[in-house]
C-alpha cells in the first residue's frame, strides 16, 4: 500500500479527522488552489453526532446523518481523501505514519476528536454500549431490536426485565435525548410490534454524577428535562456515580442496583491523542494544550481543534465545551490564518462566539437557551428541528429526515426497525456453503 | 429459549418464510380470527428482491426495500412472528423443529424460496459475491467502495484493473440492471469521486450461458436490452459457460479469461428445501411437487408456494418461473383453500395469471413486455417504475424511493456511499479496548 498522493509545489495540509472541525477547516482551506489538502479519516464519511440517537432509536438511517467524504470535495481537485487510520506523527521529519504508508506534511491539523471514557472501570469498558459513532448508534438499535425478539422465548419475568430494560449514564443531550425516544416508542410502537410482551417490565433509567440533567445548560432547561421526561415514565437518578455492572446489574457508589442487560455509556468523553506529540503538552481530559491560534504549544506547524484542543480563552480556562461550534469556529478561523501564514501575515487569535444550546426530549417537547433568551416547549421544538435540519449537510438529507421527522409525528412510529445481521456486511461476505449431501438449509 | 406460542382452541397454520409467497398468503389468512398464524422467517423483516441492485450500487437504502415484519401485521393478534431458522419438519407429530425448540402446526406451509446454485463450482462458491438478499447487496456496495479506495494505494495498473472491475453472470433482470446502473456511475459519479483514478481501466462485463439477455422476455426486449448496455460501454458475452474463478481471473468453457476481482453471481437459483420432507417429491431444481391446490404430494396438511415449489399448469410443466408474481398468486389461492377446506368446502386449482415482465437498464432505458403489447425506452421506464413503485410495502418506503429516484435523475448521482463496516453493526458490540498505558489511538 502506498499513500500515492502526488508531490507539488505547493503546500501541504494535512488534516486528520473529518468531524466537525476537521470538515469546516478542509471545506474553507481547500477554496484556495495554491495549497495541497490531504484529508485523513478511517471512515469515508463525516458524521452528524447531534442526531445518532435517532439512529439507535431506529428513527433515522445512518444514511441520514453520515456524508461521504468525497461528494463534499468532487470539486476540488487540490483535496486527496485517504480513508486510513494514523499510527503516530513524527514531527522531526514532518509526516505521519498511516496504514498506507507515510505521509509528510508542511501544516498538520490535528482533529481527532474524543473518543467514550469509561474512567478507567474496565467492567463498564467491556460490557457498555458507547454512542460516539453512527455504527456504535446502530449496534445500539440492533441489540434492543434482537432483546425485543428474544424475551418473546424467555419464560421468567426476570429474564424478560433484563432484555428489555435499559440503563443510560449520562445526563447531556444524548442521554437525555435518547432515553426520551425510547420512552415514547414504549408508549406507542412497542406494545403493537410485540403484543405478546409485557412493556411493564421495561425500565428506562437515566443516571447522572451530579444533581441535575443537562448540567451545562440553564436551570430552567435542567429543571423542565426532568420534568418532562418523569413525566413519559423516565426513571432519573442524579447525583450517582456508576461503580461497577456485571452484565445484569448496574450498581452506584450511592447503593442503586438497577437490572438490565443493556447499559449505554454516554458519561463522558477523552481526548483522541495521536503517538508522538510531546507529552507534556496534554493537559486535562487527554486534550492538547494549543495556543489563540490554534497551534500546539511548541510547534509552528502542528495545530489542533474540535474536541482534542483545548485553548484557553475567556472563561473557558479549560478549554471550550466538547461540542460541534467551537470545533467549527476553530476550523474556519484556522483555515483563514494558515491563508495569512503564506500571505506572510500574521494571525489573528480564536475568539468563540456561543450560540447557545439545545435538547429535544419528545413529541413537542424541547428546551433552547440562547445567548439572552430561554425557552422551553413546542416552540423550542420547532426551533431544535429548524437548526439540526440547516445544520445538516447535503439538501437530500435535510429532504429526507424533514420527510421522516413529519412521519413519524403523524404516525407515532419509528419505522426502521430492521435487524441487520453483522456477517452479512462484510466487503468480502459469502455466505456459508451448505452441506451438499445434505437437502437442509434454514429458512 | 422456548417458542412460547399460546394454545388456542383454533387451528395453527405455520408459514416458513416471509417472501412474497409466505407474506401474501399470511396477509390474507390472517384476517380470520378462528385461525393462529405462525410465521417463521430468520429476519425480522420482508425483503423486496427486484430492487436489490439499487441497494447495491448505493442509490437506496436497505431499510427503503424492506419492511419489518411486525409492523405489517400490528392489528393481528392471531399473528405471532418468531425470528428464527427451521432445521427440520417432523411430518409424523405434526412439527417444526426451529432455534426456538418444536413449534406444532395443523397445516403447514413451505415458503422457503430459492437460494443461490453454484452448480457445484465450490471455487465460484467460496469467491463470488450472490445476490440473493439485501445484506449480499449490500455486501457487494460496500465491497466495491473499498475497491475504489484500496485502488487509490496500489501501483500497478493490473491491481487497479482488478479492483475496478466486475464479472457479473446471469443475463437476467438482476445482471441487466446492476450492470446499466454500474455503467452510468463509471459515466457520472465515480470520476467525480475519484478523480485520481483512471475509470478506463473499469471493466464491466455481463456473462450469459445462453445466447441472449433475458432469456425469458421477448426477442425485442432482448435485443433492446443488449444494445443499450453495449451503448453504454459494457462489455457483452452471451453463450458463455463461466468455469472457474481463482479471484483474478473468470474462465469459461469458451476460453476467456476476464481480469477482476469481483465476481457476481446471479447464474441460477435452487429451491431451499427443508429436511424431513420425503425426498422422492424433490423435481428439477429441488423444488418440491406439488398438486394444484399447493399441497405437497403424499401429504394433507402440508403446502408449498413460490420459488420453492413446482405446480405443473398448462405451459409450465416444470413450475412457475421462480418470480415475484407466482409465489403472490399461490399465497392468495392457497389462503382462500385453506378457509374453504376449514369451512368443508373443496378446494380450488390454482391458474396463474401472467402479468408481464420487465427490466430497466438506465435512464430512460427499460424494456417490458405485457401479455399482448411490448414496448421499450422512455415510457417502458416510466412504466418500471410506477409498478415497482406501488408493489412496495409501505407507503413511507414508496415516498421515500420516489424521492430518491427522482434525486438520483436530477442529479446523476446515488449518494449512498458509505462504507460501513463490518463487526460495528453486531448487536454486542464493543469497541476494542485502547491500550492504557500507550496514549496512541487512531482517527
Amino acid at each position: 500500500m502506498l499513500p500515492n498522493i502526488p508531490y507539488t509545489n505547493h503546500k501541504r495540509v494535512v488534516i486528520i479527522g473529518a468531524g466537525f472541525g476537521g470538515l469546516a477547516l478542509a471545506r474553507e482551506i481547500a477554496k484556495r488552489d495554491d495549497l495541497q489538502i490531504v484529508i485523513i479519516d478511517k471512515n469515508n464519511y463525516h458524521q452528524f453526532q447531534p442526531l445518532y440517537y435517532q439512529v439507535a432509536t431506529a428513527g433515522l438511517e445512518p444514511s441520514s446523518i453520515a456524508f461521504p467524504l468525497r461528494k463534499v470535495f468532487q470539486s476540488r481537485k487540490n483535496v486527496h481523501i485517504r480513508v486510513t487510520e494514523v499510527s503516530a506523527i513524527h514531527t522531526g521529519r514532518k509526516s505521519v505514519e498511516t496504514g498506507l504508508g507515510e505521509i509528510t506534511y508542511d501544516f498538520l491539523v490535528i482533529a481527532t476528536g474524543a473518543v467514550t471514557n469509561y474512567f478507567g472501570m474496565k467492567e463498564i469498558e467491556q460490557r457498555a454500549i458507547p454512542m460516539k459513532s453512527v455504527a456504535e448508534a446502530l449496534a445500539l438499535r440492533n441489540r434492543m431490536l434482537q432483546n425485543f425478539e428474544d424475551a418473546l422465548s424467555v419464560d421468567t419475568a426476570d429474564e424478560i426485565e433484563g432484555l428489555l430494560s435499559i440503563v443510560v449514564v449520562g445526563g447531556g443531550p444524548t442521554g437525555v435525548e435518547l432515553v426520551g425516544t425510547l420512552s415514547e416508542m414504549r408508549q406507542n410502537i412497542l406494545p403493537k410490534d410485540y403484543p405478546e410482551l409485557d412493556f411493564s417490565l421495561m425500565n428506562i433509567y437515566l443516571l447522572e454524577g451530579v444533581d441535575k440533567l443537562l448540567p451545562v445548560m440553564s436551570e430552567e432547561s435542567s429543571g423542565k428535562s426532568r420534568e418532562y421526561l418523569e413525566k413519559m415514565g423516565v426513571k432519573i437518578l442524579t447525583g450517582q456515580s456508576v461503580t461497577g455492572y456485571d452484565g445484569k446489574y448496574v450498581t452506584t457508589r450511592q447503593g442503586m442496583n438497577l437490572r438490565t442487560d443493556n447499559l449505554v455509556w454516554a458519561a463522558g468523553v477523552k481526548a483522541n491523542v495521536l503517538n508522538g506529540i510531546n507529552p507534556e503538552v496534554l493537559v486535562k481530559g487527554g486534550r492538547i494544550k494549543v495556543d489563540e491560534f490554534s497551534r500546539v504549544m511548541g510547534y509552528q506547524d502542528i495545530f489542533a481543534i474540535g474536541d482534542v484542543a483545548s485553548m484557553s480563552e475567556g472563561e473557558f480556562e479549560n478549554g471550550h465545551p466538547q461540542l460541534a461550534q467551537p470545533a467549527i469556529q476553530q476550523g474556519k478561523t484556522l483555515a483563514k490564518n494558515i491563508w495569512r501564514a503564506l500571505d506572510g501575515k500574521p494571525p489573528v487569535a480564536f475568539k468563540y462566539k456561543d450560540l447557545g444550546s439545545m435538547a429535544t426530549i419528545g413529541r413537542n417537547k424541547a428546551v433552547v437557551d440562547l445567548p439572552f433568551f430561554k425557552f422551553q416547549g413546542f416552540f423550542a421544538w420547532l426551533t431544535w428541528m429548524f437548526i439540526h435540519l440547516i445544520s445538516l449537510v447535503g439538501i437530500k438529507n435535510r429532504i429526507l429526515i424533514f420527510i421522516n421527522w413529519i412521519w413519524t409525528y403523524i404516525t407515532y412510529d419509528q419505522s426502521l426497525r430492521l435487524i441487520l445481521k453483522p456477517k452479512i456486511l462484510q466487503p468480502g461476505f459469502v455466505e456459508e456453503p451448505e452441506p451438499e449431501d445434505e437437502k437442509a438449509a434454514g429458512v
